[in-house]
């Protein structure tokens, strides 16, 4: 038997109970494919505010790096949206990137046949949709100083951010992407400003150079102004697109909404060596926590994206990609997800049916 | 005879053909309503590169600034893109903008009824959507300092771009958006990114305070993460949006292209005194320049936004807007927009049809 040490970070809202569904499904998994899991749970966003008066309370970090892998539902609520923004639940989240050193974030936006009405595109506009989006995750604009709100001489108000990003950050997350293009459609698409920002420039070089190291890989650049358009106009045209932390955040959801159904997304953050996070891309959903409505399909495809790439398991995270194509087949939904002549069900029964299925 | 000077910038690409249908519709619509414009040519763009070695000959600023209005075309084109940055076309446009102090962008996106079918979405989705996006033009990263790419203590190159906002910045542009929400639907969105940047928690605050100067505008805040997937999710929710200059670049042409016509639509971008710059959404099109395929629609409403909003004419403006309207209705279309049962026409004759329908 192999063992596996996991953090669970359930965090706030519906995370509670999509975890639950995830960690039933990852125990049912591990009887079959002789894997055992040794659960840990810690506090993270909202929860561990409300508990600690932190969002990532250092002993959360100290968890998750004694583990194999982490599995973090969500976080967030409008409880916590008034606190100033050191304390929100939102830097808990930037924290564990940051500790972690989870500088690559996997983001795939794959319509489903099952769900293809649910998109707002015509059908035959996002048919066959399967974009990854490789987002830097660790630098940017979301890290760069100088950051804060100074005084100018004049006595008014200046609020400042810096986007930076070095050569070797450039370089890190750029064979990430050609290497995930490599084993997907081989072909690659970097998203920048250059035209307007040096980053930009200093960026496009970078993953030009080393685009020589991957002559396998088809390579593209587009505007980030052209590329949401291009996402709207024609998604097929898409195999894996890498960009930098702020293009990458707006771009993956746009990317996540043309498939109509964000609740079946899930996402994996990746570091050079510390365990990697995998999370669903959807948010903590306050307004239906604790009614057993939640969609649970995406927590349980994180956990498949976990066995895939964090613990080397690909025939446990078939098993479990299956599932939940079988009782999409089945027309088992959640309300997200309902359409006619589907069948409704509540959280924990959705779990019970992939259960089933595996 | 109401007499306006009027400097042209045809820059490149498609640029002069769609220029000179605008030129004969003005002509036309001044004779009938009694106003007479001296139209002065300039160069911007690729053209003044090739002329004067510039993307922004002096002259062309003097001649916009003793100009009532500039109507502009498009910039760009392979030719010029491997230029260094300060000698590309685009310089030519930023310049033109922090030159003029243009600091309001206004791209409104529109849905045409008879160009429904061109949208990547579904009818019900897009049907009635009306959206105008107020950018912010002069300031954000696209403006702030420090800038450019430098040497890290380790050798290694690192790129920088700052983004800033003052509060008096972030006041005026606030102030035009709630003016111009109070003439269409008296809602207002604001995107930032608040809970990451605090550049954007200055946004939000500044906003948040002006709106009690218009109690009859109905405000509300989005991520712009969140942002990119409403538009797509949902895009009949908006009526007007305010934003920073990058925000603003990336959902203006997600919502542009929505309407999955881009050959459609107008802009504006207005100061605090300088004259106005008027010019279409979409770019140069070098690949069909000087064939007579493009579609010149764009140009031609962008000159009636310039009646309406620099020469506060809005009965000529109504004018032009019911002549496109008017050959979009007779099936007239430039091969960008055609669809079956309707007739292509070339650039020339679709400015021979508006004149007729003036
Ligand atoms: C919650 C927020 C800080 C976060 C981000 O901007 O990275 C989220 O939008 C995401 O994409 O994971
Ligand atoms: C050409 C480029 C500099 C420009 C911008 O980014 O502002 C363009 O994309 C636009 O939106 O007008």
């Amino acid at each position: 038997t192999q063992n596996y040490r996991i953090t669970l970070l359930p965090g706030d809202g519906i995370g509670p109970e999509i975890m639950a569904v995830a960690v039933d499904v990852l125990k049912v998994v591990g009887n079959k494919f002789d894997l055992s899991f040794d659960f840990q749970e810690a506090l993270i966003g909202g929860a561990a505010i409300d508990a600690t008066g932190e969002p990532l309370p250092a002993a959360t970090l100290d968890t998750c790096r004694n583990s194999d892998a982490v599995l973090l539902a969500a976080i967030g609520g409008y409880k916590w949206d008034t606190l100033p923004s050191h304390l929100r639940p939102e830097a808990g989240l930037l924290g564990l990137r940051a500790g972690l050193g989870l500088f690559a974030n996997l983001r795939p936006a794959k319509i489903l046949p099952q769900l293809i009405d649910a998109s707002t595109l015509k059908r035959e506009v996002v048919e066959g949709v399967d974009i990854m989006v490789v987002r830097e995750l660790t630098g940017g604009i979301y890290f760069g100083k100088p950051k804060g709100i100074f005084e100018t001489e004049t006595g008014e108000k200046r609020g400042v951010n810096t986007m930076v990003y070095t050569e070797s950050e450039i370089d890190r997350i750029g064979r990430v992407a050609f290497e995930t293009a490599r084993k997907r459609g081989k072909k690659l698409c970097s998203v920048d400003k250059a035209n307007v920002l040096e980053v930009s420039q200093l960026w496009r070089d970078r993953i030009t150079k080393l685009s020589q190291e991957y002559p396998d890989v088809e390579l593209s650049h587009l505007y980030v102004d052209n590329a949401a358009m291009q996402l709207v106009r024609a998604p097929k045209q898409f195999d894996t697109i890498v960009t930098g932390n702020l293009f990458g955040d707006i771009l993956s959801d746009a990317a996540a909404m043309l498939t109509g159904s964000i609740g079946m997304l899930p996402s994996a953050s990746l570091g050079a060596s510390a365990p990697g996070v995998f999370e669903p891309v959807h948010g903590s959903a306050p307004d239906i926590a604790g009614q057993d409505k939640a969609n649970p399909l995406a927590q349980v495809l994180s956990a498949a994206m976990m066995l895939r790439y964090a613990l080397d398991q690909p025939a446990a995270a078939d098993a479990i990609e299956n599932a939940v194509f079988q009782v999409l087949e089945q027309g088992d939904r959640t309300g997200d997800i309902l359409s006619p002549g589907t069948n409704l069900l509540g959280c924990r029964a959705m779990g019970e049916a992939l259960i089933k299925a595996i």
